[in-house]
């Protein structure tokens, strides 16, 4: 990776994803319309899991994403609609994902609604993520794309195998920074990347522009990730859908605790030991304690700052192309993205 | 349907899969090498939960049918082993549904060993079969027939919806014969018809072939599926690679309960409903007493008769086909099946 500029900072506030919405504002609708359609199923269940997560009012930035790299990249869309059609499919590969993270993690909350497991049971949960996961890859094929259903169906396995690691090295201090970065690589920004790569893909762009948006979509997810770690001590439940002190009760090892563990002193340390990886005292003074010491050791700033960098080379990466609205609006949604932590 | 004769019952103690086996044996072996590779990972514990199920001696019944239906259609295996790939890509999902099957049903044992999610937990149960599921994905796309991912897709979407199907119709008496067939139509019988199916496909074969073979592959799953459950309240653990009685415990309303609550005196359907809706007394003794409402309904008998009529309907199906060595062993693999139930 080249030595990027940090993005500048005094940008932050007029950052806005709201250029990106409006540009694909008409394709949303589309994509809206074929969600709801592929929900469906005669088992009731289904759609009723379905609609819960749909309408519990996710940003739908991956499939932003997709429609916006293939409209930048001239993508002709008079016949098929295969732009709308792999925007669902990634929402949808993205939905049977929070699925089944919440079955894994045992979450009560997602997005601020009761997760759909506390609601129909881990096995609902399960089954209809699985369902979801089928209803996406027969979209795809419906496309009819070999390299989109390669890049995806890859996808697929890299995050699968991100949440494995995940739960490998979860509640063990011995978590490297690597460790870390592959997981967030793996679990995040796979399906960023592959979300905007299919876009020139179908409109049959050249590979520089296909290495560019893939780039784009992966240093913007890694950022993505990087900031909701931070969020996680730092936002409020409102501004973040789900409860602050989730990662921390759940024995998630992210970047900021790595950090403050690292930079610590042995009574850190032994903190740090006691409650991610022995689970004792996990109490809320003991996440007040622990924010204490995210402070102190610099390691919530420093995690934004990693996030900023990894913003600035996604922005980078869209060098290759030319100016224009959507260009403009892929580097809004970037910032948009890191100013969530400020 | 057709009326069909029923299966010769004096064939039953001959029939054999050994002549199957024996035809797609080096092909098998291709398919068991494959089935290492792409079970492989960095990330240690898939692997580890992939090869405890891969080494836990399923028959591998259903790549051996997608070996099979291509031989048998001419399929030209001297460039791209497309055979080999789909039928592994089928095991695939088949040991994904396995993963996710055991986590639904909260099963402690899976084909006589402890089910994966006993050593590993439900999590990395979840997790390797998205996992598993992703890569049988990516190997499908990599053979590169559109029309062979779409019958796969839409059997992962069936099966999915079938799962979700059964949990709905769970531990409920007013569940119909129509329901059941739905049921096992969708969670079996569909990924044998696909196995089936795309075999035919890669082989460019006729559209007659085709959907014979489809048609073959769903009544035997159908077949298989209906002997299954019947086996649950008859076979021992070491024949079934489970525990008899586990549907019972699990509740699940399988074609013999429906019969025997259907026959049944008030007293009878008062029982069932106890056990099989209120979850009360659900003990060995009330297995036992099940198993002699079983026999005096004739509902294992009339569940076998119906294995049967499948079963008949699946070697009708393949009328199409020349005589040879492929034909006369997918018919013996429907006897096969038939003849564990008795």
């Amino acid at each position: 990776m080249s030595v990027v500029p940090p993005l500048n900072e005094t940008n932050k506030s007029q950052a806005s994803i709201q250029p990106l919405i409006d540009l694909v504002k008409q394709d949303m609708s589309r994509v809206n319309d074929l969600i709801l359609e592929k929900a469906g199923s005669d088992v009731e269940m289904i759609p009723e899991v379905a609609k819960h997560l749909i309408d519990s009012g996710g940003k739908r930035l991956r499939p932003m994403l997709t429609l916006a790299a293939a409209n930048m990249c001239g993508y002709d869309d008079t016949t098929s609609a295969g732009h709308v059609k792999l925007a669902m499919a990634v929402e949808f590969m993205h939905t049977a994902t929070l699925l089944h993270d919440d079955v894994v993690d045992e979450s009560d909350m997602r997005r601020g609604k009761l997760a759909a497991r506390m609601l129909w049971g881990n096995q609902a949960s399960v089954l209809v993520g699985d369902f979801l996961l089928g209803q996406a890859f027969r979209v795809m094929v419906d496309v009819g794309s070999i390299r989109a259903l390669d890049v995806l169906s890859t996808a697929a396995c890299v995050i699968a195998e991100g949440e494995v690691l995940q739960l490998s090295v979860a509640q063990n201090m011995k978590t490297t920074v690597d460790d870390y970065m592959q997981v967030i690589r793996s679990k995040t920004a796979a399906l960023f990347a592959a979300a905007c790569e299919v876009g020139p893909i179908i409109a049959a762009s050249d590979e520089a522009k296909i290495t560019a948006l893939r780039d784009y979509g992966m240093e913007l997810g890694n950022a993505f990730q990087l900031i909701d770690d931070a969020l996680d001590y730092g936002g409020s439940a409102a501004a973040l859908g789900k409860n602050v002190g989730d990662d921390f009760r759940e024995g998630k090892i992210t970047l900021p605790v790595i950090m403050a563990y690292e930079r610590g002193s042995e009574e850190d340390k032994a903190f740090w030991k006691r409650v991610m990886e022995e689970r004792k005292d996990v109490t809320d003074g003991a996440l007040d304690f622990a924010m204490g010491l995210l402070k102190k050791t610099n390691a919530l700033e420093d995690t934004l700052k990693q996030a900023r960098t990894h913003g600035a080379t996604a922005i980078a990466a869209l060098d290759v192309f030319e100016d224009s609205a959507y260009k403009s609006a892929l580097i809004d949604a970037v910032e948009f993205c890191i100013a969530r932590g400020h």
